[in-house]
């Protein structure tokens, strides 16, 4: 996807709202058991009935994966149905992923060629040959961890050299790499106030903020120091969403709190004078 | 499997050798491509023919992904075949992963529990919670990326605060993390001389050595520094075993290659006296 299609959709649907998609077969509604698939029957629901305020979507890949064949499965229809059904919808594989050079090739094609994902999450740690595979596509989006929501966020992603923590040096260096404007990244609610020096080294780059809500983060804080004049920022929501309700009416429920945080973000975005 | 086992095979075998199955269709021979399953058959030839010389196998997982639902199939079957007819063999995941806690514990299930590696190679960047669910089976091992071998580990890992490298600084606050004991760590062999500083901090901990032939490290000089009393250390091949030949003999010529590494390693464990 292009980004100006991305940010037309903002636009248009007057939010910047991603529904992640944590999907854990002990959490959804009962009766979804009875399906042959109740992943992707979730999933498929929760979508529907989200679509109207949501401008992106995440499959947390972890989730598929631990029911291995079947999970896998499950994600690829998953990604196929909202690409068939909602197109102008951006499609995030939330996979962390990152290895040697020719490795991280095959991990750029399973989720943006075989998996048709228009951005995936990736992870900093082995460095520039690392990335740059998955940057080589035009229009797919690899979003970079930098400054992550967790607490063990705190680990290594401060360790300073020459007052540089790391966070900010992956900013720097990345911003040199190849392609680099296929780049965007990870930076959590939880570190809001992280988000001024952030934005003095890339004030247009997109940001996944994860980390409201159940995390902790502030919507009202996030916003005032990381919106820029395309919005520039996709916010994630997973956990308050798609579990806000466990009955058979869960997803008007799921529903009803994505339109009450697009309302919310439609507000910040008339504030900041992008709609 | 319990170190133990792992360390009695090493003795048995005389050899420390681990081939990583990095398959790639593109570069099997071509006669394979006429199975249901040329990724499972070839990664089921090279494993019966070098399995009396090496103690471990390693899938990289990005490989498998990158053929989606197929790929992860023959993962499945592959791990299987291992399990089942060399149960003695030490088995690695690799797979790089890593994120917040109760993601983690997907994919600590996904590898541990549906596929049943022996171990998984993971990513430090996010810290703490993002490594603790791996670690808290028993019996299975977390492989943890301190120092890579591919020339982008000079971009991050090398980030130095107080002098300490953050591959040092992963090192040593991993061993403060509770089940530390199921950790083992990554390092290149194209950088042998950091093993000096490593095995000062964890005298005891196995690692995981990639980077020995097409990436330049030298096995003599990896175990001079990096070997202990128990061996301590597992030596990866992937390409110079796998894709040593292209004909219908190819297997043939990966035992061969494998047998002439194993002799070089048995000489190195006389050597420190462990056999």
């Amino acid at each position: 996807m292009k980004i100006e299609n991305l940010i037309n959709q903002i636009k248009q649907k007057k939010s910047f709202l991603c529904v992640g998609l944590d999907v854990d077969l002990n959490k959804i509604p009962k009766h979804l058991h009875k399906f042959d698939d109740p992943i992707f029957e979730f999933s498929k629901e929760i979508i529907d009935s989200t679509s109207p305020f949501a401008i992106a979507y995440k499959p947390n890949v972890a989730f598929f994966e631990s029911y291995g064949l079947k999970g896998w499965n499950s994600l690829e229809k998953v990604i196929n149905y909202i690409n068939l059904k909602y197109p102008e919808i951006f499609t995030i594989a939330d996979a962390k992923r990152g290895d040697i050079g020719n490795t991280s090739s095959k991990y750029a094609k399973a989720f943006f060629e075989t998996l048709n994902f228009d951005s995936i999450t990736v992870t900093p740690y082995m460095g520039k040959d690392s990335i740059e595979p998955f940057l080589e596509y035009d229009n797919k989006h690899t979003i970079l961890l930098s400054l992550t929501s967790n607490y063990g966020s705190s680990d290594f992603q401060f360790h300073s050299e020459k007052k540089t923590p790391l966070y900010l040096s992956v900013i720097k260096k990345s911003q040199n790499w190849k392609n680099k404007n296929n780049l965007m990244y990870v930076v959590g609610a939880t570190k809001a106030e992280s988000l001024k020096e952030i934005r003095k080294i890339i004030p247009n780059s997109f940001l996944l903020v994860p980390g409201i809500g159940a995390q902790g983060g502030s919507l009202s804080d996030v916003c005032k120091l990381g919106l820029n004049d395309s919005c520039g920022i996709i916010v994630n929501s997973s956990r308050e969403i798609i579990y806000c309700d466990n009955s058979r009416d869960y997803s008007k429920k799921s529903a009803e709190i994505s339109s009450l945080m697009q309302k919310e973000m439609s507000k910040q975005l008339i504030k900041k004078g992008i709609i």
